[in-house]
């Protein structure tokens, strides 16, 4: 059971992982997170692995497992993100595991960090948004700055995991050059430090003074995206209500309607894109309007209109799951 | 109390996210969510908004809340992705309300959908990974498409949020379309309805056959980046461990060190870019090779090279929080 412990604090533990670590006779995991959960551990064999053992610790885990041991290896936040999921199955598979045979294995999903620090800092994530890693123990660095340098420009929420080490004091400096020359300065950014732990600290600054900020190895750091604000110590971003209705009123402006694409959605775009082009702008002149790539201008305007249903029910603006 | 009550299990709870269920005197949510939690709602007062209703939504907690009553309301997943958390801080700041003025606001954080499905899927992503919403209700299409193009050519994973619906029905197509572009057409993409729910369907299939899966308001796809790959049935995104580590006897490959950087991390690569550039290539030429910016290949190149903290500690490979 590779379980999610959420950012560490037994409140924020789902029942789920609560139930995993206490069926568990083996608890296994970085000697921090095992420290966050020992109430839990009692009677138990635990496995406390240091750093840069991450794939011996998936090894353990498995060894335990074929021995007949209920093994439960933990991460903070969700397993799933940067954690110990995606490494324990590369072992495995490397060992010649199979779902059939014999060993099972159970993601127990959690709140991640990126979940947890925005709850403590406001609303940030609201819109689209991504999750970077500034370790470059793995990844080399310009595949980082490629994906830094996307989604900056495509105006992301973006969240920063392993921003700063005591070695790795620079790449927090070249993600904030990369976001400048797309981001305002004042771009809020928030920087938090061990969420729902004892020592949180929370700090908002901005995009301009992001490298100043103390930044640690427990530290997740959020960047707005253009229409983040900071309002009475809370970081908001919006998720697009003013595009529709007066924020007042909560009227639907003059040509939108609840629960309805946008009139600047897919098909009111397709439609100003067929007539732009009907009227003379070439693909080229489309491509740099829209900043979208010519070869998908091109290949959209080949299509046939699409046949809407008309009388398909009204959705809501929020997630539908 | 804005709750993510998670996938919709009780299970997969945080015990915040019961206790302030438990604790309120008045809980309001869309109605779907509301009767994934029935159970906990006995006595107390119950607030069903159906779509497109999130602002009144917003609007019936504060006015519930000014009158003294205790207020849960609750969104799958977490109630900052996608959720009520920044509609809600909007109505409020609306409202006049500040964090001051006798009402408090609690954010309980969840498992979002993404972590949730991932969980049901296997590893998928463990490597840079970043959330879009297809709804245009909200949001005009070329800025969703912009951060389509942007993340697929960046190679992050992603998750498409708010699919497919009755009416929306090409997004997902212009979706293919752009990752196409710079995808292989045999990607593997994950399709995941209701996980952890009664009616959970989960499907395997890759970027060329997208658009044909059943995808509606209640699923949620994950795209693999260039790296995952699908296994005796589970989808996993490698975290990058090859790059340094032999993965049969977890030897560091020659030029690589355990809890350090890459060679071809930050600091290898600045050494390589200003050999390079010493040698005759133009920033130019150097922006062309490595896929970035040439602002930002002339930056990188006019700062003096950062020292290094040599004596600081190793770090793990894995995320440091």
């Amino acid at each position: 059971m590779l379980v999610g412990i959420g950012p560490g604090s037994v409140e924020h533990m789902t029942q789920r992982a609560r139930a995993a670590i206490a069926e568990a006779d083996t608890v296994i995991g970085y000697v921090t997170y095992i420290k966050l959960v020992q109430d839990l551990l009692e009677g138990k064999e635990i496995i406390r692995k240091s750093m840069t053992e991450e794939l011996d610790r998936a090894v353990s885990a498995l060894e335990a497992a074929r021995a007949g041991r209920r093994v439960a290896l933990i991460s903070s936040g969700d397993a799933g993100v940067y954690g110990m999921a995606g490494p324990t199955y590369e072992v495995l598979f490397q060992a010649g595991w199979t779902p059939e045979c014999g060993v099972e294995v159970e993601i127990v999903p959690g709140a991640s960090a990126l979940n947890s620090c925005a709850a403590r800092v406001g609303a940030p994530l609201t819109h689209d948004f991504c999750a970077i890693s500034l370790s470059d123990l793995l990844t080399p660095w310009p595949v980082i700055a490629r994906r830094l340098n996307a989604v900056a420009a495509a105006d992301f929420v973006v969240a920063l995991y392993n921003p700063k080490s005591g070695r790795r004091t620079r790449q927090i400096v070249e993600a904030q050059r990369l976001f400048l020359s797309h981001r305002r300065p004042d771009t809020p950014v928030a920087i938090v430090k061990s969420a729902y732990r004892r020592r949180e600290r929370i700090e908002f600054t901005t995009l301009a003074q992001m490298s100043e900020a103390d930044i640690g190895m427990l530290t997740t750091v959020l960047i707005g995206n253009s229409h983040t604000f900071v309002r009475h110590g809370l970081m908001v971003t919006p998720r697009g209500y003013a595009n529709k209705y007066d924020m007042d009123s909560h009227d639907a402006h003059a040509g939108e309607k609840a629960g309805r694409s946008l009139s600047t959605g897919l098909l009111g775009w397709l439609d100003a894109l067929a007539i732009a082009h009907a009227s003379g702008d070439s693909i080229a002149t489309l491509a740099e309007r829209y900043d979208l790539p010519a070869s998908y201008i091109a290949a959209t305007l080949a299509e046939p209109p699409p046949a809407v249903a008309q009388e398909a029910p009204l959705e809501h603006e929020e997630t539908g799951a």
